[in-house]
């Protein structure tokens, strides 16, 4: 079907942020065949990728948000979240819950919001943080595609942002559940998925 | 992967209620090959037997909430809906974007929801209804499978309640996404995805 | 005490909209002395003048938003408001609720925005109409001052707003309560309370 | 006027929760004529007797819950916060934004929320915490009174809460703002306000 009322828009429309969601330590010190939360095949090296989009954003001036999932000790915050497919993850006294410092460049002035949901705007101060940085695209990274990435995308849009995602940079809970997810952000803005390639260089532009 | 942590959990948790997500006149009076917004096939069929989810609910007890999708005629609370596969739809002056009365036997005081973006709750009453009707498991039927029926049980599930979906009372914009969008509602919550049978019959027992 | 950051505002930043709160036909139909919430003395007198606000942001350009108490007849969503000194109002069903259309001079393609609750924030999407209308400074007029005013301005300014009062316009359960939330509403931002004229005045500069 | 709908209620309904607003370590280090915030006489000596409604609350197994105002120190989260009485408050890089943990009694379990805007519950984890704990009633203390206090409550209030407001424990811009705001959060519950006397008796009956 075509929309005869699609606008043609920028891969970067006003100004940018780059959201790194959830690439926390625990990627790169777990090496354990049965995790608490599945990953699809070349999940970590799809995470090494995002250093090349932080490390773009910074040098174009684009603000970094880390977002980081983290759940109390007592479970108590949990939710339906162990409903699931999901086991207890992310609790804030394990190491494997920091952000992934070395590996995505953090620095202690970095932006970063912790999130109890899946979603970084579900109760969080994403929104505050946003519209104090004047924002109106959001360009995603991190993981999983099919779950803090899509919903992530889906509140982005409900709040009215522009909304892109780095394939090469999100990597989900398997293959198929990444893919669909992908194609559900490009349903709901055209242009939403892009290659890491294509956003460093309308990075570079938005700087020049 | 197996959560360890995972509870086995009742079709129905605590009080019910039944959410009708945007079965809306267009659906029966709209025969074009060209659509506002695509539809996989069967998709009127799949809206007719939501009926039948309703009726066995008014028989248990169980309150029924119909949610419909409304956009302002002069198109300002679009938000970023038209940057996508959808065209402007649902506009209020259009009877097409009516409850479709006679075919869900919608009553005058049956509780209603209009709503202006994907989810259910976002932009609306709904969390201050189930709070009011003491509420702990949805049970969703209607459309898009993919992004309405998704997203609704996405911020369903992230505000702590069950979630239950009849698989054959919804339908997707393609049926790859339908079936995408299943996955993932089964990936938060075990056992999320029904048949109308098993619902109306887990109705029955409620009610008994 | 000197907020030395403090910034000169104009009285119009940027896009105004200008909220009608709860200006419903309830205050011109009844009488009686026993009321389901109380009124100061001019209540009604100060509701009128309200008007003068509106024909002027018309004549300006300046969108008029309405905002609507409503509650369900079967009491489901009053949550806590029966706990307090109001009691049951603004049923769905009673024409005493409704806007007061003539005296207002509601017109049907006017925005109206129902609430179940004191803001006009809460479980509304009047946050999605504003963004679509791109506005940044909200005037209030209506009643309660200091309930669901006073709230409405709060929710405004932790979203980012400049927010007025027009002074004249509005009203409280009791002449203390009203001019301790006016008095709050200044010490929120610096000329947050304004007469009718000079906002009058602000409307006509920025529509030149 | 008499609310004939109005129901008697127990000081605590369900489960309970002690919220301490803002007692920060500047109330204690800072002894400076002019404040970033107006406080009125006495704030100091009702804050420390705050710490006897969370030894209280302990020993009765309620749970003490934390809230503490955090600023970035780039100032990008302030929104319309400087442009009122306030002056630049609550940078996170400053040891007087911390918990008074000493005079408080806070320990490093606590359950901890940051919030940058006055209400408790705005872009704050807060309702997932309650939920979480299954909590129908909020005590408040901390300050001030007219405004993260009161809005807080009126939030709470808003989201269906009981809430309950120690005015011994509580302290607020100036003596009139912080008895207006306790008059406006009687006006919403009646009985909101209540002594510590009261409140510790009743958090010992709910713990026989």
């Amino acid at each position: 079907m075509a929309n005869a009322n699609l606008r043609a828009r920028d891969l970067i429309e006003g100004r940018a942020a780059l959201i790194v969601i959830d690439i926390q330590a625990s990627t790169f010190i777990d090496d354990s065949a049965v995790r608490a939360i599945d990953n699809m095949p070349g999940y970590r090296d799809r995470m090494l990728e995002a250093r090349k989009a932080i490390d773009a954003a910074r040098e174009a001036g684009i603000p970094v948000i880390f977002i980081q999932e983290v759940h109390r000790p007592d479970l108590v915050d949990f939710g339906r979240e162990l409903d699931g497919a999901e086991d207890v993850h992310c609790l804030e006294d394990n190491p494997r819950t920091d952000i992934a410092v070395e590996q995505m460049g953090f620095r202690s002035d970095d932006y970063l919001i912790r999130k109890r949901r899946y979603s970084a705007f579900f109760g969080t101060d994403l929104e505050i943080l946003l519209k104090g940085l004047r924002v109106q695209t959001l360009i995603l990274v991190g993981g999983l595609t099919d779950v803090c990435v899509h919903y992530t995308f889906v509140d982005a849009h409900q709040h009215d942002y522009f909304v892109r995602v780095i394939e090469d940079c999100v990597a989900g809970s398997d293959i198929d559940a990444h893919e669909a997810s992908l194609r559900a952000m490009e349903y709901l803005q055209s242009g939403a998925v892009r290659s890491l390639q294509e956003v460093v260089a309308a990075m570079r532009d938005a700087a020049a």
